[in-house]
C-alpha cells in the first residue's frame, strides 16, 4: 500500500474563461502549474478532454503515475453536489446539467476524486495559506462577475446539507429590487458585483454622462468592464467614483448581515474587484462599523484575499486532504 | 468529589415579561419551574434578588444544595458575552450594560453558573429534545416581538467569535427600509416581526380600514398585538390576513436568505408568532420553494418549534451541560 500522507494532488480550477491545472505539495506550494482556456461553447467532451490534457501534461512533468498522486481535486462554479461528485448545473458550463465529473475523472485516473465549489474551495485556501491562516472562523467572499463565499467553522468548510452552503451573493437585500437569474429578487449580486458595475457605467455613460472610462475603452463603451471603471475611479474620475462608492456600499451592506449572523473574526473579500483593494473595501468596513451589531462590528477583520488565481487549486488540495485525512 | 454527570441544572429564563426558573434533569425533563415577574423598571437590583428568590424556591423544594446541583444556567436577550459572563445590552433590560450576571450568581451559590442569549438556548433546545432531534445542521428563528436566531451546526451551537452569532433578526433585507434600533437599516425584524404586524394593523385600523380585530380588542385600537391579528386572520378578516401574509412574505425572504447561505436540514420557526401555524409558515415555504437555490430548497424543512415556554431553560441546560461535558 503506497503512503499516501505528503503526496501531491492534482488541482483543477476549472473557470469560465480558462482552466488551471496545478501539482499542489503537502504543504501547499503550487509545484507545478498548466493552463489552457475553457472555451465552454465547445461542448462538454471538449472541455473535458482539455481536463484530461492539462493533467496529462502535469503528469507527463513530474515523471509519476496517477497512483503517486494524493488525488485529484477540481473546483468549479455553480451547484457542485461535492456528496454525489456532480456538476449540478454551473453558470460558466452552459448546458451541463448533473454531470458526474468525479466519476469521469476517477474512472480515467483511478485514483481519489473530489469535487467542489469554487468559492468554497478559495474560502479553504485563504483559510489554509492565505489572509486567513490560524483564522478558525471566516467567512470568503469572493466579489466577481457574480459574487459567491464560502464558510468556515472551527477550521472546516461548512458545506451544508447537500455542499450548496455559500450562497452568499444570493442573499436578498434590496426587497424591491432587480430579479435575479437564479430565481430571487434583489440579490446582492445585482448590487455588487462586477457586472452590476459595469452595467451601471455602460448605462449611464449611454445616457451622456462623461467619465474617463470613455476614453479607456477607446470609446467602446460596450467593452467596459468593472476593471476599468476601477482604474478610472483610483484616478478620481467622478462618475466611476460614485459607482464603485454604490457597489461598495451594497457590500457593506452584504457584509452587515453576514456579520450579524456569524460574528466572524474575519471577513475575506477575494475575486476580481478585490484589486481595487480600500477604494471597494473602505466604505464597506465604515458601513460594518455604523450599522453591525456593536461586539461583532468590534470583533471582525474586514480584510483582502492573499492568494490571487491559485486560490481554487490550493482550496481544492486541502479540500481533498481534509476529505481522505492525508 | 461529587459526580457531576446526570446532575440536574438550575435554568433560567429572563424574559421582558417574566422570569421562568427550573430544574431541568439530566434527560431534558423540566423537574420543578418557578415564575415571576420580571419587572425590569424596578432596577437591576430587584430583577437580580428576583432571580434569586427563584433559584432559592427550587433549591427549597428539592431540598438539594446547590453543589448537589450541575450548575445555574440563563438565558436572556440580548447580547450576551457567553464568554466573559456578561449582559452586555438587552432589550429587556433597560439600563443594564456589561453587567457580570454569571459571576453574581456564581458568587452567591457557588457552582458554575452560564450565560447564552436566549434565542441561542431554544436553538440548543430544539435540537436537544424539540423539532430538530437528530438534524445535525438547523437554523432556529425566533418570531416574536422582535425576531432572534440561533445555528447548531454539526449538533453544536454556533456562536461565532465572541458569542454575538445569529442575530437574523438585524439582517437588511429592504436597503431601503425603517431604521432600526440597533442602527441597521431594513432589519427583517423591523419587516416580520410580531411588533411590526402590530403596528400595521394599528396604523390601518387608525385611518379608517375595518377589522374584526377592532372588535377583539373591544376597540382600544393602541391595545392590538400580533395575537389579535393573527386571531383575525385565522378567522378569515381581510385585513388581518393581508397583514400576516405581507410579515409571513418577508419572513419567507429572510428565510431565503438563510437557506441560500446555510443550505440548512432544517429551520425550525419559534416564538409567539409561531403559534399561527401555517397561517404564518405556509407563504413562507412557498417563497423559500420559488426563489431559493433549488438544491437547497429541496433540502430544506421548514417546521414550527415544539418546545413553547421551556425552550430557553431546556436549551440553557443543555448548554451548560455542553460547556461542562456533563
Amino acid at each position: 500500500m503506497v503512503q499516501e500522507h505528503g503526496l501531491p494532488v492534482l488541482a483543477i480550477d476549472l473557470g469560465g474563461t480558462k482552466i488551471i491545472s496545478a501539482v499542489v505539495s503537502a504543504d501547499n506550494q503550487v509545484l507545478l502549474k498548466d493552463y489552457c482556456l475553457t472555451l465552454a461553447d465547445e461542448g462538454q467532451t471538449a472541455v473535458i478532454n482539455r481536463i484530461f490534457s492539462g493533467i496529462d501534461t502535469l503528469l507527463g512533468q513530474t515523471g509519476l503515475l496517477p497512483s503517486q498522486m494524493g488525488g485529484i481535486s477540481l473546483a468549479a462554479a455553480g451547484a457542485i453536489d461535492s456528496a454525489r461528485g456532480l456538476i449540478t448545473v454551473s453558470p460558466n458550463l452552459p448546458g451541463w446539467r448533473d454531470v458526474p465529473l468525479r466519476d469521469i475523472l476517477k474512472g480515467k485516473y483511478g485514483i481519489d476524486t473530489f469535487l467542489i465549489n469554487d468559492a468554497n474551495a478559495a474560502a479553504l485556501g485563504e483559510y489554509g495559506c492565505g489572509a486567513g491562516v490560524g483564522v478558525n472562523n471566516l467567512i470568503y467572499v469572493t466579489v466577481s462577475t457574480g459574487i459567491g463565499g464560502g464558510i468556515i467553522i472551527d477550521g472546516k468548510l461548512y458545506s451544508g446539507a447537500c455542499g450548496s452552503a455559500g450562497e452568499i451573493g444570493h442573499m436578498t437585500i434590496d426587497v424591491n429590487g432587480p430579479h435575479c437569474s437564479c430565481g430571487n429578487v434583489g440579490c446582492l449580486e445585482m448590487l455588487a458585483s462586477g457586472t452590476a458595475v459595469a452595467k451601471e457605467a455602460i448605462e449611464r455613460i449611454s445616457r451622456g454622462e462623461s467619465s474617463s472610462v470613455t476614453d479607456i475603452v477607446r470609446g467602446k463603451i460596450q467593452d467596459i468592464t468593472a476593471k476599468e471603471v476601477g482604474m478610472a475611479a483610483q484616478d478620481g474620475d467622478v462618475l466611476a467614483s460614485e459607482i464603485i462608492y454604490k457597489a461598495s456600499s451594497y457590500l457593506g451592506i452584504g457584509l452587515v448581515n453576514l456579520v450579524n449572523i456569524f460574528n466572524p473574526e474575519m471577513i475575506v473579500v477575494g475575486g476580481g474587484m478585490s484589486k481595487m483593494g480600500d477604494l471597494l473595501l473602505e466604505p464597506a468596513r465604515q458601513l460594518v462599523a455604523a450599522r453591525a451589531m456593536p461586539l461583532s462590528a468590534g470583533a471582525v477583520r474586514i480584510v483582502t484575499a492573499k492568494l490571487g488565481e491559485d486560490s481554487g487549486v490550493l482550496g481544492a488540495a486541502i479540500f481533498a486532504r481534509q476529505q481522505k485525512l492525508i
